[in-house]
């Protein structure tokens, strides 16, 4: 439980310094400036008094009660120091100082010893090598950081490794004169992790929305679990770094190699209901807009505006982000007439015009509140000189504080001549940005939220159908044999054990035989050469589609026999299905995550397009529906030009099916459904290569 | 000639007003708190000073010499005003007022009404229902506007008919502390246009970046002229708004129809050489990297930071923006490992430590200067309070002042206690962002803007063997007849009058013509119906491909006459063409600017897919590549998986010929080549549509 790091009843410093330039002096002063409720120890053995406190020679001289220590002595001396704090009874440590793991191997010793001391005794460590926490919670006031961001209390909380982002962060928010609640950023994270932070903020009442950064997680099962609880209790809002190969490297190179490139982040974020973002900026903006206003039950937004302009900006960057801009309903229109001056326009955006008055920016605020057909407002208010700006923002206040439906604003001003309106704003948590784009994309943030909190229930299914238990021995068979690739008649089996329709398939040793299986399947018959060492057969003359007679498929078995010298060539005969649309369904180990599960277009196009999307095992049927609808040619699903659509549900259960196979068989490494023809009543695989890790 | 709009040497002001929350009186307290260089006369009936200055009854009364007057005055007033200018020698007057077309038809006939006026008396009129311009240089400081911004002298001019979105631009650049030079914003625009104010900006010494907002061109082709003279001599950067249709309907109700759905602003933009942005931020961003930065000759960019996250950042918004980040070379290497902190990472990021000194980072920037390996600098730079931030950045800006390759920074900080170190950096003109994301992209900007200025030269291909008269002769011959659709035959004349190859073709009366064309073409063949009234002929069965004989023929044409009841019914013969790479080649009649042309996939995939790209004529050879490069299916062009490329030069020439046939034959109103096929040895057209207006 972090309950005593983040609300500690004391804090010593050991490391404390008379120099005022000094980490082990700045902490101290934090902790002062900020007004921490509790004591504060500064340990030093050569000095009496640091900053007016006493210090003490060491952590044992101190009073009991001690929740928090930091550490800001060399590497070196930090395992010697967790054996006092064991003895004294301290709960957490906040290890400042580099120099561990992040250095090389020495340090790593350093840092295993510390470790294993302070599970010895019961300490929880956070860092090292980390800035420390935050909270601003009036009861508290715990600055237990070396930086120099000083936050109001508030309610958005910040969480990441990076001590550098999350400060980006924390600063952005001071910037714009916004609070924060909890900040914890946990530098090498050897003890306390980001999902155990998670965890306590998802509890904390103070903290409304979590922002977190990531480069890369480490244990990414975990993470995925907890984030998952939090994030059905309030939003979380995250943002991955190290996306391009470059910013991986980048990333590895200052994290010690917790990143990597993958896409497996951004599925885990999926998965766990968490609100992804690839600009801190919009991150920052949307964070703002969820401290403090209510979720939209919708996408339908009013636009109040006093200028033309930057009212179509915000209108391109609603409508592209997934929201409408529904028209007044009449009743709101001809309340409006009434309201605002007559050449005032009450479409929507309402144009109130620049010499509209706070009585006209709230009849319409009301309006739109008691209009059914909106689910948010989005505020255009720039400050002419000829209106009382106060009254507007006094106003918007007034409306903001009944939370009836979300209110961003775009505030268009000077805020020196104007720091009262911005005042007023910003006491009546009116979230504002200085930008139409930004204002609507924090909007667009809540808007996305909430379909995020209606996707339907990701239940998977469960088949009573299946034979897991033939599926454990193709594999066991294969394994024993030494061969991490299945052959043809292994892989089809094992879909076969699924249930998972497959093209009529046989295979055969010679070409007589394979005429012979061809008309047991009935023509047209694909004819493929099997062997393990033939892998891009198709390239290669491997594979012969379409042979509509038994002396064709002997034939074409007969030149197979000629071209590959391979001494276990074998022949697979199968039904061909021409007419299919031509889809891939696949999967590859995530470690430490199951699968992810990709899906998309087949053939030339999957190579050229990559239009395909992914998602991680267990995959519901509706994740599945999720996947049909993400590629970008989804249309051909439905069918073009007189061309019939596709049978979704055959696919979404095939896809369901994959789930389960893959989750039973958790040693498979790579498999390709490739392609999966989908007709207008089922789909069916017609070629599949699985590997084993 | 705008000088003295921009300069003026006197500015008079109608409607001068002794209440403070007017515009008639604000106007003339900016133009004074600004400093304005020359005497203001207030002209006031009934006052005898305003604001301590002497007020005249008439503009008739003011001494000479007037360049600019501001009318604050009701419409109506107007026009007896303007004659008053006239008889004065007025240049310019800059109407404040709105109630003019954008009221209706009686404010649009008082705008026709002064507007002829001021053409009898030779005075340029600025607006109406406008807010005015700025100009910031010394030797001037008009402030000939009623809002609130207070810029600082700089180098960037800012030009928008749309006032709000001006000033959210104008207010930006202020609140970053960066200078403008130039502000115009002209309202309703009835006499100066927005070409001939970039045009002026373009030779405005003080104009090193213009930044331009649209919502619609009321003048395309002049707008391109203009701004292509203008941008080839410096950056112009813009946006659109109003891309969504809801976004446009938005903008035609505050602009009075000017904005319309249209691609053509984009393509207008780019034929420009405009540096084009589709958010606000990003524009403002950049114009603040282009007002002192130089710029890079290439994309490989170096990293500076001494935070590691943030470079993280800053790296993947690089690299998705097309820079590379390459290694240091090995002396550079060297002689980091020397200059910096042994633990310090010498990679590209250069991580120099939280702990790194203004030595360090200035040991970095020289040395990236130095490595011919790098064209511009990125400086990652939080400000810890153990280390001299203020020598860091007077270190920054020392290079920085070399201007040898362009830098941009990502000042991580809280400007209260560090506000001398952001003083340093803004007096020393170095582009500061708050967030790493923003710096990158200003950074990406003027790499983008160094391939806008290095594309190949855009220079329309001529070619010897053109019939223009015959394509003359065929249009003629259609519109004469009163028909607004080519015949088939016309479509493959026209095409073969400007050498675009088709597909061999014969088009004859009976089944019995089409078997004996077909023989006379070559098996195999496609017959297609063709009849005026028929439109989708191959969604209804009026197109059969792959006809091997004579009888085939015969027979299928004899089903068409069974299936059609046009009594025009012919047919087309075709040879039939296996195994091209589907492309579809088209064009579109754009409103006073030539025509739109498109190239893309073919088949229905460009239905689905929508992969197309368009370029406006004349269409270069230079352009046509581009255009060949801009689809995202391009890999199909090259050939993927044993297929082979097609032949782009041909498909170019093909782009080339069919823009000049457009050029030729304006009356043109869209045409659809329908597939193109492309082969490895050439690209044939075989199917064509073609409209007129």
């Amino acid at each position: 439980m972090l309950d005593s790091l983040f609300r500690p009843r004391s804090v010593a410093v050991i490391g404390a310094s008379t120099k005022e330039l000094s980490i082990g002096n700045r902490v101290i002063k934090n902790l002062m400036d900020f007004g921490f409720t509790g004591p504060i120890y500064p340990i030093n053995p050569n000095a009496d008094e640091i900053r007016g406190l006493k210090a003490y020679k060491s952590i044992l001289d101190c009073p009991d009660g001690i929740d928090v220590v930091h550490m800001v002595i060399p590497a070196k001396f930090v395992p010697q120091a967790v054996d006092d704090c064991g003895k004294k009874g301290v709960k957490h440590i906040i290890i400042n100082s580099g120099g561990f793991a992040e250095t090389g191997p020495e340090g790593e010793a350093i840092q295993k010893d510390f470790l294993e001391r302070a599970r010895r005794h019961g300490i929880r460590i956070f860092g090292p090598n980390c800035q420390g926490i935050i909270n601003t919670d009036p009861a508290i006031r715990a600055y237990c950081n070396f930086t120099f961001t000083r936050p109001e209390p508030g309610f958005i909380s910040i969480v990441a490794l990076s001590g550098g982002v999350a400060e980006v962060i924390h600063q952005a928010f001071a910037q714009m004169g916004v609070g924060t609640r909890i900040y914890a950023s946990n530098g090498n994270a050897v003890d306390v992790t980001i999902p155990e932070i998670l965890d306590y903020l998802g509890r904390d009442e103070g903290t409304r929305v979590i922002v977190t950064y990531v480069e890369g997680l480490r244990d990414p099962a975990n993470f995925l679990k907890v984030a998952s609880e939090v994030a059905a209790r309030k939003p979380v809002l995250a943002m991955k770094a190290g996306r391009t190969k470059e910013g991986a490297r980048a990333a590895a190179s200052h994290t010690g190699g917790l990143a990597k490139e993958d896409i497996a982040t951004d599925l885990i974020f999926d998965k766990a209901g968490i609100l992804s973002f690839r600009d801190e900026g919009h991150l920052i903006q949307a964070a703002v807009a969820f401290a403090t206003q209510p979720i939209p039950r919708g996408n339908r937004i009013g636009i109040i505006t006093n200028t033309g302009g930057p009212a179509v900006i915000a209108t391109d960057v609603l409508v592209a982000s997934g929201c409408t801009l529904p028209p007044l309903s009449a009743p709101t229109q001809e309340r409006l007439k009434t309201a605002l001056y007559a050449e005032a326009s009450v479409g929507n955006p309402v144009d109130v015009l620049a010499t509209g008055t706070a009585q006209h920016y709230r009849a319409c605020l009301e309006a739109m509140m008691d209009d059914e057909g909106f689910d948010g407002v989005f505020v255009n208010f720039v400050t002419p000189f000829f209106v009382d700006n106060e009254a507007i923002a006094r106003e918007i206040v007034a409306v903001n504080r009944e939370r009836r439906k979300p209110i961003v604003c775009n505030l268009m001003t000077d805020p020196k001549p104007w720091a009262e309106v911005v005042r007023i704003l910003r006491e009546g948590e009116v979230p504002c940005f200085p930008l139409p784009g930004e204002a609507a994309r924090a909007m667009a943030a809540l808007v996305r939220y909430r379909a995020l909190c209606e996707r339907p229930a990701r239940t998977p299914r469960s088949f009573g159908d299946l034979k897991r238990d033939k599926g454990v021995r193709i594999l066991e068979k294969a394994r024993a044999a030494g061969r991490h690739r299945l052959t043809a008649a292994e892989c089809y089996r094992l879909l076969e054990a699924y249930r998972i329709p497959v093209a009529r398939w046989k295979t055969v040793e010679t070409p007589e035989e394979a005429a012979e299986a061809a008309t047991a399947i009935g023509f047209p018959v694909v004819l493929k050469a099997d062997a393990a060492g033939l892998l891009h057969k198709s390239d290669r003359g491997g594979v012969v589609l379409d042979l509509g007679s038994p002396s064709a498929v002997k034939r074409a078995a007969q030149q197979m026999k000629k071209d590959f010298d391979e001494p276990d060539l074998r022949f697979l005969v199968q039904k061909f299905l021409p007419g299919g649309l031509e889809l891939i369904l696949g999967a590859k180990a995530e470690e430490g995550l199951g699968h992810a599960v990709v899906f998309g277009l087949g053939g030339v196009l999957v190579e050229v397009l990559k239009d395909a999307v992914f998602a991680l095992t267990p995959v519901s049927p509706a994740e599945a529906r999720e996947m049909l609808e993400g590629i970008r040619a989804k249309a051909l699903l439905d069918g073009v030009r007189g061309r019939p659509g596709v049978d979704r549900e055959a696919l979404v259960e095939m896809i369901a099916r994959l789930s389960q196979l893959l989750i039973d068989h958790p040693e498979i490494q790579e498999m390709d459904l490739n392609p999966v023809l989908a007709f207008a009543d089922r789909a069916v695989a017609a070629d599949v290569r699985i590997s084993l890790r």
